[in-house]
């Protein structure tokens, strides 16, 4: 059975394809980065996909190319790579397009290369040197960060480097989970990929308020200062807390989805794909409600960190958090952690190894059902009847982890037929060694010796809509006061609601003020009722954009972080909002800014929206050593694209399981 | 057992209040609306307070004042009630303190009231009259809704109104829960309380665009064009989706909280106590974490409902639905409906009849607790080990219905020591007749005939803070853009956080760009670790304020819906946003607005914050008949007010009760 055009590549598909890429290049040396499905050209895809929802495919349809898309440098004899990119065809076997990439741009960073930092920091004299400026405390191990270099300035050699941030780690806990984090080190080894040599070793400044941007003020007894700040259980100086009883999600009848061919889910009149790549992670695809297109797209298209300590060289502290390094390759094993409760299924995913070979990432992606409360609610008064429904989820999460950081980012469809992409983040704050007693302006001292620097995490989410159909128009939708008058509002409570289609690709910015409202309509379907096109909608989060100048290399390399609303036409690839190649990136390059330059004309065709938001994190101590979870959640919802509230017929039965507590449980009378 | 100085008045102290305000008031017909506990005067409250958790009361300790405060009209011979408020020590069984309100204000309204209204629209030969203009299909039955008369205008005499909005129900369904909303009648009759005559019957237009907006367009078939739309599950033509498995939580041990005296609750290190009264519903007092005070109070102090449609009369559609009718007294019983899952406590309220008699409101608070997802993780790549912890919170929840609509409340407590303030708003969008085929610029048509108006939903929270101690002061911290400059930011990568004290009672607005955040801090208390001041923080909602023009009735009513944040010294009693007297004001009397005019010093004071926050709803049609709930969240987060994550020892063990799904339950292969 051929598989469906939009599931992932399995590992015969990785491994045939590897094997082609590297008969192409006989003789050389192929470093691969990722090998992964390039989804059919989306006029193709479509055709398929619509045979296959009016039940007419067959063996014989004819299928869109099944294509891998290979991305690897070829290591050429001075070691300065060449970056290719092969697109091979898994069903005919052969390459149908290769492509050199230029030097300009890098290949994905991966994580054999943090291997080799690391080895090289530990074998080089220059950073043995740095080291020994230092008195660490005895049963303490240097513990090096691997990161990428960040925005490459304009003066430097455009070579392939990466940094290192230091720590060191209390290895007398004899616990190799003893949280480094809490003795960091100011020393950034540098290093150049090509050669595979620490070329030198940054000194970043450890002082406070007052203290110069490069003034070195440490001392030899770097982390004397510092203090264990550990978060594994067994390493809390008193334990957990005893007095947490188990809450449990028990269904006893199993789960309310049906997964087929392992891709395709179907819950509470949803139908969708759920498929990984790489660089996104999961993405949900073909997304119908009722028997009726909603999306043709959705994905968690890219994020940046860049950091605010003006000292240099923190002002490389900026990661593409999906560019970089492939956020689907960062993805965690989800059975590991306890990550969800209830009945769970789990997808895996295929990534590959530096050889090319495919490797499972098992567990990559959780699917479960929970519940979100009181979905709707109506007493009538007159009779005392209440009716109430519970608001139940399907949830698609996967969780990555970046070095200190960790993501978690989920889909989550509803009963009313509304969609919300939230974004969690947790993990271990970035920080760096401030001299004892001092504060600094630049972030916030979480820990003895310890500076969390103040920085942002800007997320785009990518929509490809497909409302009732491809051909889809954007309306902008705000409400306006309007003074009041006689003629129009005698009485002052009038407000104006307008309307207006985007004619030309374009940004914009959130509107609170002006609740401005994101419309993405079909406009040739017109809801019976209302008269207005259906469509779905949602109110672009106002939070602060990327706050870097304008001219920095910061912002140059994240145009997508400084608008909330992107609207473009669709292109084929054209999927990454902070371009294509962010790894050590001076700029934004084939991102969502040059789609919007085109100036494509964006009414009544085939419209694609991006959604970005974040958080100004200017961390608090509450945030260490793992910080709670902040929330972010962009809500899409029908707005006249149903004839009624679609989840008005959730049963409204009560719960048997659920209970009164007795008083002999929780309950007691005390004299006061 | 004396209660504590926070419990609710019994039915016995409520009815001893009566008696000795009846008595107080011979030979005159007495009109109760509240009789509730006028918590005692604050400063002798925290010395009460202060020995409670210093473990030092006795059954001899003095006790602050136990008072009631009745609120209730005394009817004069002209029927013209004179509104008055006395204070009774139900210790001392006396009345210590009578005040004639005044006329200009008006009592809460009562849903007797509500009953009058009915009856006299009934019986009214003008609203018979009225209605043979219509003719009504066989079998339908009209239906009054009472509602406040919203703001006066300022040319009316101020005599106490009531508006009724009529609708028609399909009886021949024979379904008292059929909804008549389906079916809106362009008919607002009004009547004069002192009189209980219907004095007037409005005529709303029923037009469309281009309509004017006193223009009379309508048919006799007034609901000929209108269609039934129901929710009751035994009128949806298709029934109930059959396809949702039970989600179940079960809580095998029971539930991990503790009540005392029925009002003190302990859970995971909060310690706080819930009370109700009939104006605010569930209030939370006297809020600790791990034996460090943070909260004095915390409330829901009020919220307006304006609505934008100019045709008059609509313009007196706004409800205060905190101040109007109190909304503590239109309080859900919540075991009637199955509003939570897991083990439950509810508490029960007391309110008053008419007549001064204490009566139960059953089950109007529910207490339980909930999963959030998870709460914080890391994975440390080098080793494998992922630690997480599930987000446990703690919630405690209140329902009103208010006529058409419902509103959730929820204070949630989580292990991370932050509060978050819910509100769901749901329930059945208030909507009027439109002619067959028009649609309009005021709202949205959601059904056949029906129009849903525009309108806003704007929220008020109130904090009375007690960092460590009640002498708090307030700080408001930005994050601006540095221009790219070589002492300073010589990157461009830099941003600067100010911080600055609010040294005047004042307001401001949400302001994301500059990511604005409210910091409520103890200035005498200092960090240890970041040398700041302890505190908690939120950032203000950026949702839209109120649209209507300033100087309208509905604006100069609601001036606590036109800034997003009002900082005020606390004054005993002080407790309502939008003013003491809502019910039919012209203007906000007492409200936030007022106190901020006395321009107090509020730094390290017992200072108080307001958070004003909602919605612009201008319906969708997935919003009728009944609407998917609309989540609102004040977040408030401790910041720097502990010395780490103060959620690092919840136990991160994986719950036994989660499962794979099985292949068999949940997935098959099929060919494409």
């Amino acid at each position: 059975m051929a598989p469906h055009p939009l599931a992932i590549l399995s590992e015969e598909e990785i491994n045939l394809a590897r094997d082609i890429v590297v008969a192409q290049h006989p003789n050389t040396v192929i470093d691969f980065r990722e090998i992964f499905l390039q989804e059919p050209p989306k006029e193709q895809l479509l055709e398929f996909l619509a045979l296959e929802h009016s039940g007419r495919l067959s063996p014989t349809t004819p299928r869109p190319p099944r294509l891998a898309l290979c991305q690897y440098d070829v290591i050429g004899s001075d070691r300065v790579p060449s970056y290719e990119e092969t697109v091979v065809d898994v069903v005919a076997k052969k390459s149908v397009k290769h492509t050199i990439v230029g030097k300009e741009h890098h290949a994905a960073l991966t994580l054999s290369e943090f291997d080799t930092l690391v080895e090289r920091c530990f074998a080089s004299p220059l950073f043995k040197q740095a080291l020994a400026e230092f008195d660490l405390p005895e049963g303490f191990e240097v513990v090096i960060e691997p990161w990428p270099y960040g925005g490459l300035d304009l003066t430097e050699p455009n070579r392939r480097f990466f940094q290192g941030l230091c720590f060191a780690r209390d290895a007398r806990t004899n616990n190799p989970d003893a949280n480094f984090y809490s003795y960091p080190l100011p020393l950034i080894p540098i290093m150049d990929a090509h050669t595979q040599e620490i070329i030198r070793v940054d000194r970043p400044a450890t002082g406070g308020k007052g203290d110069g941007l490069r003034e070195q003020t440490f001392k030899r007894d770097i982390i004397g200062h510092c203090k264990g700040s550990d978060y594994v259980p067994e390493l809390l100086p008193e334990g957990t807390r005893k007095d947490l009883k188990p809450l449990n999600v028990v269904q006893p009848e199993g789960p309310s989805f049906r997964i087929t061919n392992e891709s395709l889910v179907e819950w509470q009149k949803w139908r969708f794909r759920v498929a990984f790549n790489p660089r996104e992670g999961a993405t949900i695809h073909d997304v119908w409600y009722d028997g009726r297109s909603v999306m043709h797209r959705l994905s968690i298209s890219e994020m940046t960190v860049p950091y605010a300590d003006p000292r240099p060289p923190f002002h490389r502290k900026q990661a593409f958090d999906f560019g970089d390094g492939g956020g689907g390759n960062m993805a965690n094993n989800l059975s590991i952690g306890c990550d969800c409760l209830g009945v769970i299924k789990y997808f895996d995913a295929i990534i590959t190894g530096p050889d090319g070979t495919a490797q499972k990432l098992p567990n990559a992606i959780c699917l479960h059902e929970q519940d979100n409360g009181i979905g709707w609610k109506h007493s009538n008064w007159r009779t005392g009847r209440a009716v109430v429904t519970r608001n139940r989820e399907l949830v698609v999460q996967f969780i990555i982890t970046l070095a200190n950081y960790e993501y978690v980012f989920a889909y989550k469809f509803d009963q009313s037929a509304g969609i919300t992409v939230e974004a969690r983040a947790t993990g271990i704050l970035n920080v760096v060694n401030i001299d004892a007693g001092k504060v600094s302006e630049y972030g916030n001292v979480v820990s003895g010796g310890v500076l969390a620097q103040n920085h942002q995490h800007i997320f785009c989410v990518r929509i490809d809509p497909a409302i009732d159909g491809v051909k889809n128009s954007v309306q902008v939708e705000e409400s306006h006061p309007v003074p009041m008058n006689e003629a129009t509002n005698p009485n002052g409570n009038f407000y104006k609601v307008t309307s207006e289609t985007v004619e030309r690709a374009c940004f914009f910015d959130a509107a609170p003020d002006l609740n401005r409202t994101v419309k993405m309509v079909n406009p040739h379907k017109i809801n019976p009722i209302s008269q207005k096109p259906i469509g779905y909608k949602f109110i672009p989060l106002a939070t602060q954009k990327l706050l870097a100048d304008p001219n920095s290399i910061q912002a140059q390399r994240a145009q997508f972080a400084q608008h909330h609303v992107w609207v473009t036409k669709h292109k084929d690839g054209e999927l990454y909002a902070g371009g294509r190649y962010t790894l050590q990136s001076q700029k934004e390059v084939e991102g969502v800014s040059d789609a919007v330059k085109r100036g494509d004309a964006v009414a009544d065709t085939d419209v694609v929206v991006w959604s970005t938001f974040g958080i100004t994190h200017n961390p608090r101590i509450e945030d260490w050593p793992v910080m709670p979870v902040e929330i972010f959640q962009l809500m899409i919802k029908p707005s006249d694209f149903f004839t009624a509230n679609p989840s008005l017929d959730v049963p409204s039965g009560k719960n048997a399981a659920s209970r009164v507590v007795g008083s002999s449980e929780c309950c007691r009378n005390a004299q006061l």
